[in-house]
């Protein structure tokens, strides 16, 4: 049901438009906003890794990308959110099945997703999301950082998903946008992390707060950590971590998804190796950690561009050794 | 430390040999005895599926195979075994390293495995094995029966490593000896069971038992089962375990051991599934269930062969749908 019926001369925005691998800009009509749901003015977004690989045709994707974001609030059907500035969960739920009666709304099968799966997302002037999946911004948080509650989020869930006893060190693989969250949330959450990359100068950015830093070239220990993370987004790096993996230990893949990849049965099965699968996570969480404030984000920011030059942004956060590249519309 | 010194004619024996993938019988000195071993004499051995996947090249292998066996013992230190008919576990451990002393001998990184990793095999006249692995057989089963208390040990294994509601239905995948097994030992403890394969005469051997049998030829369900094993040995199977498994699901790998396998790491991540590599179990629980009484084992004893034999017994093993093949010293 749509509450705003269209004006004669359907108001329009600027979107970007991913279509065969091409970033472009298009306008559109302003989305409608069903029953539930709020408008929000899209303020600043984020470039994930994602992004990056729908661009390059997974999920089969065409239309407007984009998931990380913070905004403002410019029509709703509950009051209280008019005029804040949000962030939003990404899973838009049927609210309905079995899966969101258990409170599992992530993984509810009818859901679409923001940006990935049929609907519309933040790379544009403006999108919708349920005034339910909404989080209005910490105070005193800079509202730019907290595009880092989405993929601070995901950090977290492995959190959710896997009792790491207090103290235990983890092996983090992977110094890409999210494996320097993951690193800075298991640590700060009061685990020794030992952070493998290729980028040093990256990687040293989190040693203020204590976390190992070990060049990932070469040889990488073998059969060294009880917990793993692989947050390397690529089939070679998930080999490897593995191979880290000591005996009857945890793995999490922690990654942007990679698809078909070859890994080696054997030693999972051997070494009885638990793999968990790792994906979104509770926005609650991500905004503890940001409240907290000890987090390391600024440096993550490496670029911005106008909503306008998303062509140039997605060129730029294609980089080697890029972060977070952001989409600004003030 | 060898405490029967040998004589100057050194007795010697029948053994199974496998080199580059060809079974043959050597005679080979009786094995001498180490401090804190026994000798054993075997009686009857069980072809399992990884000794035919160490005579396709597994491990490199190349020596005496055989693990799953029962046998009486001839000389030891402690002579509370002289002349008991005893099963063995397969994991030689140094007992004197970190994992050794958490109780978990059967990851020992220094170990040896029986027929497996550098200690010579069941497929013989004689074995040895450190007392310590030992286990008397349990009264009023019969010795034939106990060759199946290393892979039941194996399938109990996997409720040592996943907290299975009770009552849970749990989807087994692959109908040769393991998944078998496994579908008996899931069921004896209260658990739901639908058992896939493409042999339905010999998964109906197990409806006695309340398993569900499910043809697996064309399409399996998809996200159907909060908990899959599998059991299938295959690289497709492991695929079809994935797609069975629920958002959030476990899936416990209860395979030997298949290598290098592609999975579709996309499913394990957005749905966010564990793997859990399994291995061996422990002993004490598949004894339980022997002496429980309820296993349906004799119709899974295919055919039987003299040890002498053993290069027909490996050919018939190695035919499709034919389930344990024994190998007799009697």
């Amino acid at each position: 049901m749509v509450l705003e019926p269209q004006a004669q001369s359907i108001p329009r925005m600027i979107a970007v438009e991913l279509q065969q691998g091409t970033v472009s800009l298009a306008a559109r009509p302003v989305p409608s906003r069903a029953e539930g749901h709020a408008l929000i003015r899209m303020r600043h977004a984020g470039i994930c890794s994602t992004d990056l690989q729908l661009q390059r045709g997974y999920y089969n994707f065409s239309g407007t990308p984009g998931h990380e974001f913070v905004g403002e609030v410019v029509a709703c059907g509950d009051e209280k959110w008019l005029g804040r500035l949000v962030a939003g969960e990404i899973n838009l739920a049927c609210n309905d099945c079995d899966w969101c009666r258990r409170g599992l709304r992530r993984h509810c099968p009818n859901r679409t997703v923001l940006g990935i799966v049929k609907h519309p997302g933040a790379f544009a002037e403006f999108l919708t999301l349920p005034e339910c999946n909404l989080h209005a911004l910490p105070d005193g948080v800079p509202a730019e950082m907290c595009i880092f509650i989405e993929p601070l989020a995901a950090a977290c869930e492995i959190l959710d998903q896997v009792a790491i006893p207090a103290g235990a060190t983890v092996g983090v693989l992977g110094d890409g946008k999210l494996g320097l969250l993951v690193a800075q949330v298991l640590r700060l959450s009061g685990l020794q992390v030992h952070l493998f990359g290729r980028h040093v100068d990256k990687m040293r950015l989190l040693e203020p707060l204590g976390i190992g830093v070990e060049r990932a070239n070469g040889a990488l220990p073998r059969m060294a950590y009880d917990y793993v993370v692989d947050a390397t987004g690529s089939a070679s790096g998930l080999e490897a971590a593995i191979a880290m993996t000591r005996p009857r230990g945890t793995l999490i893949l922690k990654s942007t998804v990679h698809g078909a990849v070859t890994i080696d049965t054997a030693a999972v099965i051997v070494h009885e190796i638990t793999l968990v699968g790792s994906r979104c996570g509770r926005f609650e969480a991500a905004l503890q950690f940001l409240l907290a404030g000890r987090l390391i984000l600024a440096p993550l920011i490496h670029d911005r561009f106008p909503l306008r030059q998303a062509p140039a942004a997605f060129a730029r956060a294609a980089e080697k050794g890029v972060l977070k590249v952001l989409l600004e519309n003030e």
